[in-house]
């Protein structure tokens, strides 16, 4: 029995959509017992209009959000995360905002053994298959947690990524890759090229090398590693590239109606392009480096993102992800 | 009359798209005299079958290409800086590889005063229009001459960046970006942090802030200023979105008659993604910083390309881009 703390006030959304997607995956799974934080009167009020197994879920109380002035403290992410670091969950999901997360984990749990900085792991939809499963998405890490990372950083991001990507897509042996501005040794920041050095014989990650920009979109390789501030603005725009595309479609298709014929059977044929107007609702994005699992899932999700980001989270306790990165930074013999 | 240098054996080339494109702008362009270098037997020969104003054109000789064991030494561009170098020519357009070009800029060229490092800027395509002239192109930079900027380095990027906007696209006043991983002050890197107070109160350069990676596609500014290795990350990851969305739509073209019919009248109505095909060849790319003005062609440019690259280093001296970038650098009162 896997046990969630879910963040059921974080994010844009509301409670209706994590109370929702907690209420959905209750009918469907009995190995998960799900904790929702939040307002108990208007969680319990959400719930009651919903089908859902009661057995599986329970609600906490934490204050209803104050606001003094400019400052906004979002109590139920503080409630959730005490829950897990004193013991009473095994994993947490939250829609709330990143920095809030890295700082309050950072704060309030420990570090897997080896471990300086945690990372921030998300998908990207890719040209190139990865794993036996075939997934349209490519892991890169770190997308937010540290700005900065350090040689040892990157080594450990290495290793996350690929005990990550190991368990959730079922690849036994992901290549791993440094995001650099070349392939050769030479390319990047003085980080990068020791983290090189380091990855070329690390015995835990199938390391590949570097990857330039230019592979992200064709997804050459199934995890990419760099620091969090390159991370974040490669995943921003990530996401601006999908919207321009979907406004270029969405504009075409309402000028005409022969394009709408075009870009119907266009729609049909290049599934890519629509993987990738909601690819952020694919499961939610691992916060990596402590003992206990966390998923942020999109600040936007809806009820199917919220019940994927708690599969993921369970997925991840049932696989061992700690273990398996544990057994990663073990030191080199 | 701008006397313009050109490397005629730089990048994948070979002679005959850069000898082909100065043939080709000497029949258009009474201002422009250029200087070809390379293997003076060979673009003889070349210019000898193609029609040109022979007036306008000069041959520099310099020694084939050397090949020992693994160094290949690029003779041309070493000769064709030289001439730079000595004041025989005001600007200089080359093909070769980006590296050589800026470790032997740095060697033998004088920096404007103020500017401690270069900066390569190009443009890549957006969904937004910039300018008088509505072109379909924001400027980025730096994209690979300057690994890590510091925040003196991102505030002279910034006014080389606006300089040239103001030249190249007719733009009075480009509004001009920090890339960093949020919109406040207290996003980036210090050095980041630092040039967001620098330019917030600089009087040349229309400075709006810091854009995220989300903003790039977009193209909400004109000009964006990151440092080297970030801008060549990103800058790849650019052309490698471009792959895709080609091969996405070459794949299907080749797949079905429907798909074609789709694909066709795609094609008329979204010209962004047709342009996105070629966007590399609009010019080439301005190594900014020194006195004189240096141009690098994509490597795999066609004569058209070279062409553009050689009247873009002409537009530049005409309209004293040099000047432009002084003046910006002048210190604040």
């Amino acid at each position: 029995m896997t046990r969630v703390v879910i963040d059921a006030m974080g994010g844009e959304i509301g409670v209706g959509p994590t109370v929702a997607g907690a209420a959905e995956l209750s009918l469907e799974s009995d190995s998960i017992q799900m904790i929702l934080v939040g307002d108990a009167r208007l969680i319990t009020e959400t719930l009651g209009s919903l089908s859902h197994d009661s057995r599986r879920i329970q609600v906490a109380h934490s204050s209803p959000v104050s606001t003094d002035g400019t400052t906004k403290t979002n109590a139920s992410i503080e409630v959730a995360m005490d829950i897990l670091a004193r013991g009473g969950a095994d994993a947490l999901v939250t829609a709330g905002h990143t920095d809030t997360l890295v700082a309050m984990a950072t704060d309030r749990l420990k570090y897997l053994p080896g471990i300086r900085r945690a990372a921030l792991a998300a998908v990207h939809p890719t040209e190139q298959r990865h794993g036996p499963k075939e997934d349209p998405f490519a892991l890169l890490l770190d997308v937010g947690a540290t700005q900065t990372a350090s040689a040892e950083d990157l080594v450990s991001f290495a290793v996350m990524g690929s005990a990550y990507a190991q368990i959730i897509s079922a690849n036994p042996r992901p290549s791993v890759a440094l995001l650099s501005n070349g392939k050769n040794l030479t390319h990047g920041t003085p980080a990068i090229q020791q983290a090189h050095e380091h990855l070329s014989r690390h015995p835990a990650v199938h390391f590949v090398g570097n990857v330039e920009g230019l592979d992200l979109p064709r997804g050459s390789v199934d995890v990419v590693v760099c620091d969090g501030f390159v991370g974040s603005v490669v995943f921003a725009m990530l996401e601006g590239v999908t919207e321009v595309v979907t406004d270029l479609a969405r504009d075409a298709y309402a000028r005409k109606f022969l394009w709408r014929l075009g870009l119907t059977m266009l729609s049909q044929g290049l599934r890519q392009l629509r993987v990738m107007t909601d690819w952020r609702q694919y499961g939610g994005a691992p916060l990596l480096g402590f003992e206990s699992v966390i998923i942020k899932a999109d600040s936007r999700s809806n009820a199917r993102a919220i019940r994927n980001a708690i599969r993921v989270a369970n997925k991840a306790i049932e696989h061992d992800l700690s273990g398996q990165i544990r057994r990663g930074m073990m030191p080199v013999d």
